[in-house]
């Protein structure tokens, strides 16, 4: 049985799931028609038909029908319950398949038909679901969701009495928004609702794609109750007869020529995306001069942790008959393993999401924001606020919200903030040079302005307006090695740090991650004194020299793009501090103003780029609260839309807004995007921050928490696990289970590991000077992760990551189960012995 | 009877729309159980019913049902067809209402109702709709699409049967994608299929605002097909007793205080928006110092042209009895006249895009695009590049699309595009100082590197890190004053220009706009010459000093940000044309390279930011066929997604393309954000592009574009209508009619006027040196504009529009009809006489 089912796709078998608007409208009499029209007119192929749940007496189910009344259908039903009421109720006492291996069956189920024996594997095969679309399968989860993961091409029975349009294209909506591609609506002619003649119309203006198939109705049987061999020899002379009408019919046998043609164009459509995409996209962040389509991986549709890819043709070596490989799936399951370069938290395709993007498309469409507020930008607003707000770690500043289209732009927009909050209060001109002091190996996005925010590095110097703008310190890294978490201190620190602090010394092992965000213990031990020192010293440096800053702008814990690196976050809060207390050292002709509140902003402006860091991707809403302090502005993006459309938000505190306060209209922010706020994006994020805030008070995470209870110290092992009282103030924990990042960090192959929250950062051993972003090292990794495992090629899954230099990470959203977690886990292992 | 109604809420009227998962739910049922039970509790108060539209035999109408069992309800049917059948079917051959008489009737009925006589407007109102929620109206349109500008909160009455989990899951799902807000499901109780109990479960944990209320199902009918009266009476005697107990029971009085409960809070949140907006929002380009919550528009939904804002409260001088306040509606209809910032254009809350964006989130969610590649990503790329190949005014050199979220960050892709194409092929240096060409008054974006694009002006020059980096040419101007196109040259051009050029002279008047586009007459009398000489001597007097230049970028044909300036295309065709020709004046000492094919750029490469006039702003799908020719690079954005999510394209030349292969990964483009070519954006763009190009072929503008046909020209004419083979490439037409403009161009008020496609701006008349960013003049206008009509308190609509410095414009949608258009043309005429 495999875990991870592919959607159902062959070159030559076509596979249709059979939905009714209602129940009791006819997918049984549609399903045989089209089986015995597929019959006939495909002879030499193979016709199938899958009841996976069928309820109401055996003997009646629909499998029996189809049997009766046409030959040589390979069918059969993997699920019976004898009552005639919806699955779900039918199930209760009986044996109930969970959803996962109800898929696995239907998947087992197809490969084999497709596969079987000498049979060729061309044909048709027609899966019939139960009661309506949104009827609940055995475990009560909706058929619509239940079966998602196989995407089946769908034929919608639709309803031909009175309402039946209604409920005829309700149906149709809620397929469409769980992204499934209705091929056709069928449905019983009714000369007195003429309900197909509306649909005709009705699809052919608005979903061009959809046909409309009408057909008589069935012959009505006799109404009986009981009856005598007679009256049932001649229902079933009679509906013999409807058959051989119904499947000789133009609209039935056009339906069928109509869904092959569908189905060869779906296919050689995607089997031409990766070289027609190589010829027309122009991709981010790619050479594509050393891309060739093979590389490129085609997304038919995503599920959860998953893609659905397609798969490789077979390699040359591997030749193998052409019938053999035509039996095998075109599609495979692919673990988003980047959680689609760090925006999903909730799952591809969660309908929830879905639902809230349609709603507020549905109440708004986009509508402008400047000078207008709407319901889903103000309570987003009031939920972030509240967010930062109700860390028990540090009191949070930040009380406005400003929405921009992604984390580039939101950071451009804290610049701007930030620096004129410093310009004004300094009285410094216009035109003065103010820099920002950072990280080295930052990265806050890929417009000038952001760009500026970083060091010259591989992803910069080469752009033609490209202009560091600051001062960067190399932070000290945090590691883990040989089960041992290191901090690696880079030699500057050395210099003026240790005498300036007197006694105090760096530890630099640590026997857990936790231990290292003990900043009671580190500060008592007066660690941070020797960060401070340096800061101050390298300050002044700058200050000496006449430079002048306006932000100290950084990502909170872990530098993302720059490398993955985990950064000491003692020295980040070394940092901040002081940054806060050194008005002295940015301007010291200044009068320091009176602190009229304690969300005043003193030193310079704190800005927390959180767009990789925040809402979770570490394990809690900000990532600010492993600092144990909060910023003046800070930025939020990629999860916050949970994975689905772009939007940030950038909060700052009062002290700051004020500083564009002004009787001119041009001291106000001077900045905008025409979606500003758009409605779906806020909306959705409300539902994505709801659901992840769900997971963090209902325990959801326990599982993954429990791994990471540090035994020698039960107040952190409380705090993790969210049983106490107490702050968890350095509780660490990962879906990343502590074994195996032990395991890894003593391999000869891995420079170093670390984890936090949903993120694995394996740091590969290269070679002096190998590093870095061009490095190829970990590509090696990647690929070996990413080859379908052909032990498997029934059954196929396989990893797509994304490598950074030398580091290969991986990283699963936030609704990652353990299941999956420990599968990739092995995976990984298999190719780092 | 009102055009644009205003959605229905009242402060303490409480109005509900009554819809049905299927027909044969039993609405009518529950709501006699619903007015009985509001009569008993609320006996003071307001119960008004109304069915719009009734089917079956009149003497059988819902209506009297509910005045059978129920006393003291206000009840009305405003449209009664005797046949049993969808109101569409039924209505053949009757009197059918348009879907704006119907809403204008139902909105004036409740407005009579809310204010009638001595009655207190507190109370309920149920309005019930027929069959389920997508059955046809007697237009045809679906009822859930026809009455969704009234917005009432629904009533969902579900289906206890078999089947009925399914229907009433998909008729909620068709609701929310619309825009309602469910308040409740209601239901009658079935032992066997226990509907209520599964969807209780349900939607407590999906959609925690909707309850679930559950009654037992009414008493069967006597069966007996002929009645006698005894039967009827028995009948009745125990529907009675029913009704008795169910509006006793605890669910149905529960349900009300619910609903009121609800009701209150949504008044009450509504009327706080502002002012908790004011709190917590950073608006984009607002002087907040400058801005109270009064100032602030509420929008409570929006729909088609208009949003539904919350009224302002009354002023003081207008002071009336409070009773009589409150019985006027806190919602009316604005005209979204920015369309919502220029993004707007198939109508807000379009049901088509809604499901496109639904469709690509549950097929993908968003999936990660770096070497990868989706069918909707695909799909628009080639839609773009087809839609500027298919040009008939000039040859298109695009081939490839980049991706990315916003005008600004495509502007920037753009420059980093173009600039290292130039550099890369002229040999200069990383650290060159490139500059680009430009317009003064252009306008690119908030981004830096955006920014930097423009000259120095009130958005940009207080922002700390701005530096305009090129040079700028000030564009001569076209406008309509008294009648007349005039051409506003600035006094620059005659130095060197006139003589260089000989006997060439520069019309200034022209009789229309589209004899200006008319450049085989103008090129034709020489007029260019003295733009190029001009451009020439210009950029030598740059190039003397040493100067280089990246790129020519400007936005083609008009200056949106920049004032809502009309650009002399003539001279924006001379500026490319210079450019092109003149690789001598950007680097002299170069070798051009051979040409390899006709699509590669020479000079230096010219980038078209049609951000703002691109797909069919100014009525076609790129601005470019206004000038005859085609940019190397080309940004499209704002209607690209019909205005519901950010989204943006930038298309680039092969030759561009070219320049960043290498062997080296960091020679490539080094620019992406996260969500790029996100699906849902890329899906919703493409339905938004088939929806503009099905209404360009369609004819949908015919009846703007007669207007602007050019009599003595039928050439033109013509070509304007697209009756013609010949290209119209001087063929200009707007929604806005040449009889308003021609008026408005002879107000002493206004400075003069252009419009184009969409677009219409009028220049207002102010006192020397009172224009620019800065200036108050139209904002008299504008706020007349947006004041409520207070003669019609119970019928308001107001126009809610933004101005740009002295320019007052109105824009519409691309869907926006003449009857919408000439309203405002009206109301225009009303204030500026």
């Amino acid at each position: 049985m495999t875990r991870f089912v592919g959607s159902l796709l062959w070159r030559n078998l076509r596979v249709y799931q059979i939905y009714g608007a209602n129940t009791d409208v006819g997918k049984t009499v549609f399903t045989t028609a089209l089986c015995k029209a597929a019959r006939r007119l495909y002879r030499d192929e193979l016709t199938g038909y899958l009841k996976p749940v069928s309820t109401g007496p055996g003997h009646e189910a629909d499998e029996h029908h189809i049997t009766k009344y046409t030959q040589g259908v390979l069918s059969a039903t993997l699920h019976q319950y004898d009552l005639a009421i919806s699955p779900h109720a039918a199930a209760v006492g009986k044996a109930i398949p969970k959803d996962a291996d109800l898929l696995s069956s239907i998947y087992s189920h197809l490969v084999q038909a497709a596969g079987s024996g000498n049979t060729s594997p061309d044909g048709w095969f027609f899966i019939e679901t139960a009661g309506g679309v949104h009827s609940p399968g055995p475990s009560g989860t909706s058929q619509a969701e239940l079966y998602r993961p196989l995407r089946c091409p769908v034929l919608l029975v639709g309803d031909g009495k009175l309402g039946g349009i209604s409920t005829t294209i309700s149906a149709f909506e809620a397929l469409t928004l769980r992204g499934y591609d209705v091929e056709a609506v069928l449905l019983f002619e009714d000369d007195l609702y003429r309900n197909a003649e509306y649909l005709r119309t009705y699809f052919s203006d608005r979903h061009r794609g959809v046909s409309v198939v009408s057909v008589p109705a069935p012959p009505s049987k006799n109404e009986a109750s009981i009856k005598g061999r007679d009256e049932e020899d001649e229902d079933a002379e009679s509906m013999r007869r409807y058959y051989d009408e119904t499947s000789h019919s133009d609209a039935v046998q056009g339906l069928l020529a109509h869904l092959e043609g569908r189905h060869s164009a779906r296919v050689a459509r995607l089997e031409s995306l990766a070289s027609e995409g190589h010829n027309k996209i122009w991709w981010p962040f790619t050479q594509q001069k050393l891309l060739s389509p093979d590389k490129i991986t085609a997304i038919d549709s995503a599920h959860g942790d998953f893609f659905q890819t397609l798969r490789p043709p077979n390699l040359p070596e591997e030749n193998q008959k052409r019938s053999s490989s035509e039996k095998e799936p075109l599609l495979q399951a692919s673990f988003d393993g980047s959680a689609s370069w760090w925006t999903q938290g909730l799952g591809h395709a969660n309908s929830s999401l879905t639902l809230a993007a349609a709603y507020a498309s549905g109440r708004y469409g986009h509508v402008m924001f400047a000078e207008a507020i709407h319901e889903p930008a103000l309570a987003l607003a009031e939920t972030l606020l509240q967010g930062m707000h109700r860390s028990d770690y540090y009191s949070s500043r930040l009380s406005r919200v400003f929405y921009s289209d992604d984390g580039s732009t939101g950071v451009e927009t804290a610049l701007k903030m930030a620096l004129r909050a410093a310009r004004r209060r300094y009285g410094w001109p216009v035109d003065s040079k103010l820099g920002i002091i950072g990280l080295e190996g930052a990265y806050h996005g890929d417009t000038i302005g952001a760009m500026d925010c970083a060091d010259p590095s591989a992803y910069n110097e080469k752009v033609e307006w490209y202009e560091g703008k600051g001062v960067w310190f190399r932070p000290p890294r945090v590691i883990c090695r040989g089960g041992t978490w290191h901090i690696d201190v880079p030699a500057e620190f050395d210099a003026g740090g240790e005498e300036a602090s007197g006694e105090a010394k760096l530890h630099s092992a640590f026997e857990s991650l936790t231990h290292v965000f003990d900043f009671r213990k580190r500060e008592g031990r007066g660690e941070h004194l020797i960060y401070e020192a340096h800061v101050e010293s390298v300050l002044r440096h700058h200050l000496d020299k006449g430079r002048r800053f306006g932000a100290l702008l950084m990502e909170p814990v872990v530098l993302g793009a720059g490398g993955m690196v985990l950064v000491d976050p003692l020295f980040q809060r070394a940092l901040v501090n002081v940054v806060r207390r050194s008005q002295h050292l940015f301007s010291p002709e200044a009068v320091a103003p009176p602190t009229t509140d304690e969300t005043d902003w003193t030193g310079l402006p704190v800005i927390f780029d959180e767009v990789f860091t925040g809402l979770y991707r570490l394990g809690r809403f900000t990532a600010s609260s492993f600092l144990g302090l909060g910023a003046d502005v800070s930025v939020h993006a990629k999860l916050l839309t949970g994975g689905l459309v772009p939007l940030c938000a950038t909060l700052a505190s009062e002290s700051i807004f004020r500083a564009f306060a002004s009787d001119d209209k041009t001291d106000a922010l001077l900045h905008g995007h025409s979606y500003t706020a758009h409605p779906v994006g806020c909306q959705v994020a409300l539902e994505s921050l709801r659901q992840m805030r769900d997971m963090e008070s209902s325990g959801r995470w326990a599982p993954f928490q429990s791994g990471w209870v540090i035994e020698s110290d039960n107040d952190d092992a409380d705090a993790v696990a969210g049983r106490s009282n107490r702050a968890p103030e350095h509780g660490c924990w990962s879906i990343w289970s502590r074994k195996t990042v032990n395991w890894l960090s003593h391999r000869p192959s891995v420079a170093g590991v670390w984890t936090l929250g949903s993120v694995l950062a394996i740091h590969l051993a290269t070679s002096p000077g190998g590093g870095g972003y061009t490095s190829m090292a970990a590509v090696a990794l990647r690929d070996a992760l990413r080859a379908t495992n052909r032990g498997e090629a029934q059954n196929p899954w396989n990893v797509h990551s994304r490598v950074l230099g030398n580091v290969l990470y991986l990283m699963g959203s936030q609704t990652t189960g353990p299941e999956v977690v420990r599968e990739m886990e092995e995976l990984l292992k298999r190719h780092l012995r």
